[in-house]
């Protein structure tokens, strides 16, 4: 099948390389990389299986291997062109330009063994993080705000330039927990305090992603969720409820159950506490490559949940002006089950 | 005029407030900013000359509003939308959805006194930052890796995430500046190097962005582009090619001329110098809330330059396996002349 790509992950998935300014075509037996001078370069050391093709204007190039191939059907992703970018291309008289959504991201739903070690590795790295950003908060933690103890985990989660992030830490305490995407504010961390922590990192281009709500006190703070260490009764409650989510999530996922199935055992968890219009989003989301790929775990997604997924579930309650409190691990299914990265 | 738009700094530019799953329309006289329930609070906090709308489904409660308001024309940025979002909006039967291509962008081509303000701020904090970077590197730059030089970048280019880094830093040793955009290796810095630092900060969402190519020995490196400190005649003399290059653009620049005739006064400097082929890249791009904005300094750019335009200046000669040096401004358009930020 003739396809056509511009995403980066999906150019690496492909090649091995990818840049900021790249076409990846294949065409019959014939692989294409087509890029400017600027990365001319670099991407003919890294590309074996591509013929790399340099040129100005990327999409004139394309239309011209098309055509001087005779193509007359090449697959597309049209979340992955703009609209602008999708009339360049198609410029092209006669050849017919198929929509396939989420192209690349359906290659990549199942992972190989080799992209399940490098999942594994960030994985376990990001762990090494979060043990270290406890460490730092439990010995330096009082008083400092988000903004400064957000710089800290960049930090601490880059691991010197060794990783990247794999998104902007979320660090965020009490009532900024019940914003599921809080920017860092000047708001302070005191003893008692709720603190919630969503980081990942990214290690050799694959990505991980881990949640961790618990409670700072005099004798710091832990990342485990099993020892989120809250006095508040009711605050023990409902992380009692977001844990136990998770948990049936995990215990019940299995290859052919859909995975809006998956959402659901979840959500009946929160919703059988009272506190179904306080999860307030999907249960999770497959991770590989990108941070957010396939499948989703949502009320409304229609994939079939097969052996070599993996995805993060991730069940919270956000009471606002209040909490919010969200565990979310990484999970591989296996022929059997799921397991925890 | 109505318009929708969908980019992150467009959002921000009309309302103050952006996230990374919203839409803005202005219809008539009302504007409306469309989100998901994640960012309800502080989209609500934010944004005061917009209605906030939540919805599951942006581009549904989109074409409900444009219908219910009876809107029949609506201008869009086709760069702004995937081909997928183009096709979502325009369900909507009746209405026209007209292109008008960097429509954001062109609207944000001429910076008022306020922008320019943050942007010499920024611009201020990246001199800082420079200065503060080749204080390393004269007390510890000695051996280090491109990637621990970069990571270090990183970090002082934040200053302690009071600024975020307008895009990542390049930092090239000899023959790794001579691609244009380098990814930090393995390779070491030793005595008698050439360093390129491409570099920028953001400041209240505002960018900067400078390059200097300097010459790092016993005595350090100072990031100086009238000390660049070289010893090599031939390295010595293109430095000289570049920096001519520059200053000529900078002086001549005027209200009134083509940004092409800019590029050109720059290139014929390294053209009479035997250098033509190896100037790969424009001459500039104006910078704003993105490190690429109108207009861009090319061969082929037709915008007039006009005054309060922001811009870049930045010559290069590259040489394939040996060296890469480029040397860049920011620069403001005033009545008179160009003004160095």
């Amino acid at each position: 099948m003739n396809f056509i790509l511009k995403n980066e992950n999906a150019l690496f998935y492909e090649c091995g390389y990818s840049c900021d300014n790249a076409l990846f075509l294949k065409l019959e037996d014939e692989a294409f990389f087509i890029t400017d001078a600027r990365y001319s370069f670099e991407a003919s050391e890294m590309i074996k299986n591509a013929k790399v093709v340099l040129a100005q204007d990327l999409f004139a190039s394309a239309r011209e291997l098309l055509e001087k191939m005779g193509i007359d059907r090449v697959c597309f992703d049209p979340k992955d062109f703009s609209y602008f970018e999708f009339k360049e291309l198609s410029k092209s008289a006669n050849i017919v330009f198929e929509e396939r959504l989420d192209f690349s991201k359906n290659k990549r739903i199942i992972k190989n063994s080799k992209e399940l070690q490098l999942l594994q590795k960030a994985v376990n790295f990001g762990k090494e993080c979060f043990d270290e950003f406890a460490k730092f908060i439990s010995c330096e933690g009082h008083g400092k705000s988000e903004k400064e103890l957000h710089f800290k985990a960049c930090e601490i989660f880059q691991k010197k330039g060794a990783l990247r992030l794999s998104f902007s830490p979320i660090v965020a305490i009490n009532e900024n927990a019940a914003k599921a995407h809080a920017l860092p504010s000047e708001k302070k961390l005191e003893f008692g305090d709720l603190l919630l922590v969503d980081a990942g990192v990214v290690y050799q281009r694959y990505c991980s992603d881990r949640t961790r709500t618990a409670c700072f006190d005099e004798s710091g703070i832990v990342f485990d969720k099993n020892k989120p260490n809250f006095k508040d009764k009711e605050i023990i409650q409902i992380y009692e409820v977001v844990k136990q989510a998770q948990l049936q999530a995990i215990e019940k996922a299995r290859v052919g159950m859909m995975a809006n199935e998956l959402d659901f055992i979840a959500r009946e968890v929160i919703k059988n506490a009272g506190f179904e219009k306080e999860f307030i989003h999907s249960l999770g989301h497959g991770v590989g490559l990108d941070i957010h790929e396939l499948p989703n775990i949502s009320p409304r997604s229609d994939y079939e949940l097969k052996e070599g997924m993996v995805f993060t579930i991730e069940p919270g309650i956000y009471i606002q002006d209040k909490l919010g409190i969200r565990i979310e691990d990484m999970v591989y299914l296996d022929k059997e089950k799921a397991v925890v990265l």
